[in-house]
């Protein structure tokens, strides 16, 4: 099942950056959840989803970076690169029947640390 | 040895909720790698990290919320709860030889988004 749910993620990933809709579809349930907590986003359904990821603005590519799999679940970390630009996103998958049935998204930002107590802190 | 690794990690959180520093230290390796890409900081070896967590201000609590594990590697969803907020942290770890040898966490702040062209994205 692990195998399976490995797969299928990386066949999302490579579907949506090839702009393969339909086979991007297929690996979708048709109740899909999508959320989005930092920003209370939400889509839902296989259609609205797809139209979500066709729709998104600028030439962008999603390499994969990590991919945990386990079970049902699945992480990715990716490098989302869009005119130039670079992000973090953080993809948790939840996958029944082989088909991708939930994904939650993260989007952590830059930010500029607070003072730490501990003094063995450092900066890249 | 993903069952190892879901050990490892669920008894990291559990270690450090119970402030049972000796017992957090044996899990970790000499040499550990802990890593922020938000804030570019970063802490070397086991005892500044133990430190690290040691002397995080206010009364603190990690709720695993989600634990994938897969090999030498897992991920984890937290609710951290300090002094009445809760935050969500997200912490990728690469096991070796039955201890901790890299951790690289991301805190994902709550943003107002951008316009969307897809009409289906609803808050919630």
């Amino acid at each position: 099942m692990t195998t399976d749910t490995r797969a299928l993620v990386t066949r999302f990933w490579a579907t949506a950056n090839a702009r393969d809709w339909p086979a991007f579809a297929a690996l979708l349930h048709p109740e899909l959840l999508y959320r989005v907590p930092q920003t209370r986003e939400r889509v839902r359904g296989r259609e609205a989803f797809v139209d979500f990821f066709a729709t998104w603005p600028g030439d962008w590519t999603a390499q994969v970076r990590t991919l945990i799999a386990e079970g049902s679940q699945a992480v990715t970390e990716i490098e989302f690169l869009v005119d130039g630009q670079a992000m973090t996103g953080i993809s948790f998958f939840e996958c029944e029947a082989g088909q991708v049935r939930t994904v939650i998204d993260h989007w952590p930002e830059p930010y500029e640390p607070p003072p730490r107590v501990c003094v063995h802190v450092e900066r890249e």
